[in-house]
């Protein structure tokens, strides 16, 4: 039974509107001695994505709204970065002291709508989550197809918080070429018992593993996972909890 | 920059009451031509910890009261399976068709309070949580340092599902000599920007990493993860959100 590897890709650099993510990896793996493999995954961080889409804002040109003026002060947040949340968001799922919990057009419930003010490349500027991330996953997994010939899955990363437990983790927000979730339901275990509700959300979990060798200030804003078994067609949005099932509106 | 590797664990047999863990462990990975060393984090089931600790009940002993019995037949459960659950929880989450969720002694939001009927070894069979899996991994890492000399992280892992996505995925139970939360709070970005709210459940991404080598039915229930810097004294009870600051209780 071989490992599963998890690369960082090093060297990328700050990454502006237009950069040209595929060729990027591509070289960053170079540098390592490596080429891509069909069946690799590529994980990318939210972070470089959105800004090679160009999506970022400059709160000085944002003019907040008398609600996101209101929540602003309520919760202790600027309210130009509040009215950039609401801009992202469907709903407001819960508020508090330095927290803003929104549900997002793509239906990520999420603190501020993934919209992010660190490491954003200035004071001023603040991040976006990509218009469509799975589409910009495709795009990405396309990219390197072109450069390097090899079929690869591609992951877009975001850390969330989750109830309960203190601690962000990588989920994803994105994909491409990789299974989302599978699905053990229907089999039975070595006792013949049935599995029941055993779906396993793979594609977060290849999010969380490229954590391990990213870091936050570490630059590190990709990674290369080989050895996972995991190529697919899943999509992030599929995964998302259908809300008539959902006990925790 | 080293990747981080993730190999299962082979040839782990049916675990039962009083098995030696460390032993198995350690016997997997000399097939695999790997020593334990220093810095290597072992992530091992819950489901071999609690049948190692006999953590395991029969169903056909147990008398449901008349509380679990009203529950089990408004939600299409076994009555005996929900006295079993409600005998580890604290409270009742949310009820649902097929759907229990509950708080567990040890603080885990989680379906069934962990208990579960799959995979346990027999079809009347039930599986509950260690009595103390931060405990469970402290004795596991001494077991492990005693027979290979190697001071390891350990991680107890199980699988867990979540509020607004759909599919489980593999989160921390116990651990021990492993960070548990990376704090990048108080840090600055390269722009200068204060890091808020960053503080990343490293613990449960190792969980999460080493699902990809286990599968549900392929009888992996140990994984080992090399390389990734996560040696600390870190629990998992510590990484249980304060009531008092959870928005989702």
């Amino acid at each position: 039974m071989s490992p599963v590897s998890i690369y960082p890709v090093p060297g990328l650099p700050e990454i502006s509107r237009g950069a040209a993510l595929a060729r990027l990896i591509v070289d960053g793996l170079t540098r390592l001695r490596l080429s891509l493999e069909a069946g690799d995954v590529v994980v990318v961080t939210q972070k470089i994505v959105s800004k090679a889409e160009g999506r970022v804002r400059s709160l000085s040109e944002v003019q907040p709204s008398a609600r996101a003026m209101e929540i602003g002060h309520r919760i202790g947040f600027d309210p130009r970065h509040v009215e950039v949340i609401l801009g992202e968001s469907v709903r407001v799922v819960r508020e508090a002291p330095h927290v803003l919990i929104t549900e997002t057009r793509h239906g990520f419930v999420c603190a501020n709508a993934g919209v992010d003010r660190s490491n954003t490349g200035g004071q001023d500027l603040v991040v976006l989550l990509p218009e469509d991330p799975d589409e910009s996953a495709g795009r990405l997994r396309d990219g390197l197809k072109e450069i390097s010939g090899a079929m690869v899955g591609v992951v877009i990363s975001d850390s969330f918080g989750r109830p309960w437990r203190e601690g962000q983790v990588n989920v994803a927000i994105g994909a491409a070429g990789v299974v989302a979730l599978r699905d053990y339901r229907g089999d039975l275990d070595p006792a013949g018992y049935q599995l029941q509700g055993t779906e396993l959300g793979v594609v977060d979990e290849l999010a969380s593993a490229s954590e391990l060798v990213m870091g936050k200030l570490d630059r590190v804003p990709a990674a290369l996972i080989r050895g996972a078994r995991v190529a697919g067609d899943g999509t992030v949005r599929s995964l998302l909890r259908n809300p008539a099932t959902d006990l925790f509106r």
